[in-house]
């Protein structure tokens, strides 16, 4: 490190920094690792985008996205005014960490979990406050407990890379012991049997983030969203940056959303591949956790699992290793088209 | 505030947040109130953007945007790793006060310049180190005077609403004499006769930021960039968003900057414009300041200058009245086309 760069926070410098799943430009991947949706996005994205195009890039975009809330809040049921739209969700878990959690404060989170939820918490210069999943993903009470400055719990659900999901009556009932406002980051939720989105009217202290990137198969877009109270949103568009969503996106998003029977068709298509790739990755020996993301969690009793992961690269075949402390490693393989599966499940078969 | 969203950091729940230009999204107003750019981007843009969209949408961007870098690199003569992308110049400026600037330390900035600069303080829990420009838009020494746990020092240039630019040697003396690193915010540098580009290799403290929102006329798209020593590229990449910039505009933005040709026809109109606004608004009593950016700022030694903006905007032409403590008002009018200048003009003769 050099004269200047000591003018780095220490919080910032001790990091090591997000480390994001493997993005080959090429595409001669088959890409399993960073849950991607393997279909193409409804044809109205595009047309949106060319509209969008038409109508010029040279003046700023609408500062808060309102064509996205408006259809956002009649297809999800809530108000406009109880949706903040974000460059991502990411977006959104930077808005929400800056907003409550100040240095030395407490992030409460699940482990193992998304991993950015520590790295927000860092650059904030406050404390991970990390509870550990049971053996079983269940939630230990211990998640809910108070403790000193703790400003904010987050809770992904679906869980990465477990797969698994609270019940939102088991999430309400976090809501209700924790002494602090509670994010439940629903990036998978499109692909679960339950969500928490009829929580947030229930309980102040619920807000709930979507993503269109893995359900709506808009990864390459950005554009994530919060639904929670409108006193929460008018505090927290204090800290987004004033125009954080293009006006492309805006307009993309917009269309994605309002295609609900595409979402349906999609939402079936992966939940049957999901369902397909169980029994086949059992018979090679994985221990399979049952999902309710696009994606499935897979460790292996009797082989060490990163020996696998390489050689799949090795034939260009990308699925996610992932090494948590005080767990069993394992590979996260997203739920594919079935074509991709297969030839996943044909190469574990030949290396196995 | 209700219970939970007294949850909010106290030095953002004090904050009125950041109030954008207006941003009407019906398309009847004359906009002289952003500094938008009047004309179309480059054609080749619409084609990128056409391309990354046949190129599909579903899998995430690069994430750190090497297309632009490469293409930029090439363009403005610094190595690729000198440069960070981000989501419009403001994601810039977020991220560099995130990686440098902590609770109860000082960010130095001039007074008046853009108040984003202040709003990021402000979330960050920092002291905004306010140094006034004197009446003729010089700097005064104390602007680079150490002061304690200064961490960085911001600096517009050309400056808003002033539209005066220090020169280069000016700079770098002043990033001599400061403690901490300074960071040259050229959202306007296109338009100027001079810019800090060249002093980035000659000194690890400086750094440039560059927005392509005017001068490349790609507001909506969202699109800045960070020249910096590498040694803070790699520091800086910890604190953004994994995926910062979208698909669509790294593609976009790599177009836009490789038409260097479309940016000298557009410096020339513009600057043209601009010299042709001056002795029209001098005739009409206001003092005007000799710009290097794409807008002037006019004040008027005779009149309010408030109820002009109000009844030029009742006549549908925007322009920007910016009213700042110890300073005269004015209104900052964006350099627009030819023709959309003279409707102004032709609007504040009947009204003065």
């Amino acid at each position: 490190m050099s004269e200047f760069t000591s003018y780095v926070r220490p919080c910032v410098g001790a990091m090591s920094g997000y480390i994001p799943g493997e993005q080959p430009q090429a595409d001669k991947f088959i890409k399993l690792n960073t849950n991607e949706n393997p279909y193409e996005p409804s044809a109205s994205v595009a047309t949106a985008v060319e509209n969008a195009l038409k109508g010029g890039l040279r003046k700023y975009p609408d500062p808060v996205a309102n064509a996205f809330r408006a259809r956002a809040g009649d297809v999800l049921g809530v108000p406009n005014d109880w949706i903040l739209c974000g460059n991502g969700s990411d977006d959104i878990l930077t808005i929400l960490t800056r907003a409550l959690v100040g240095e030395g404060m407490r992030l409460r989170m699940p482990y193992p979990s998304y991993v950015l939820y520590r790295t927000l918490a860092e650059i904030q210069g406050a404390i991970p406050d990390i509870v550990h999943f049971s053996v079983d993903w269940s939630l230990p009470a211990a998640f809910a407990e108070p403790a000193d400055d703790m400003r904010l719990a987050v809770l992904a659900n679906p869980n990465s890379p477990s797969g698994t999901c609270l019940t939102p009556e088991q999430v309400l009932k976090i809501a209700e012991r924790l002494p602090c406002p509670l994010l439940v980051d629903e990036a998978y939720g499109d692909f679960a049997d339950t969500n928490c989105l009829g929580l947030v009217q229930r309980n102040e202290k619920i807000m709930v983030s979507r993503s269109l990137s893995k359900s709506y198969a808009l990864a390459g877009l950005r554009f994530g969203f919060l639904v929670a109270q409108p006193q929460w949103i008018h505090e927290l568009m204090k800290v987004k940056d004033s125009y954080n969503c293009d006006a492309l996106s805006i307009s993309a998003a917009t269309a994605a959303i309002d295609d609900q029977k595409w979402l349906e068709v999609n939402q079936n298509r992966i939940r049957a591949t999901r369902q397909r790739m169980i029994a086949p990755l059992e018979q090679l020996g994985f221990s399979v956790q049952p999902s309710q993301a696009n994606f499935v969690w897979c460790t292996h009793p009797e082989r060490p699992v990163q020996p696998l992961y390489e050689r799949l690269k090795s034939e260009r075949i990308l699925v996610r290793y992932m090494n948590y402390d005080g767990w069993d490693d394992g590979l996260r393989i997203t739920v594919g088209s079935d074509e991709q599966v297969n030839v996943c499940l044909e190469a574990l078969g030949r290396m196995i």
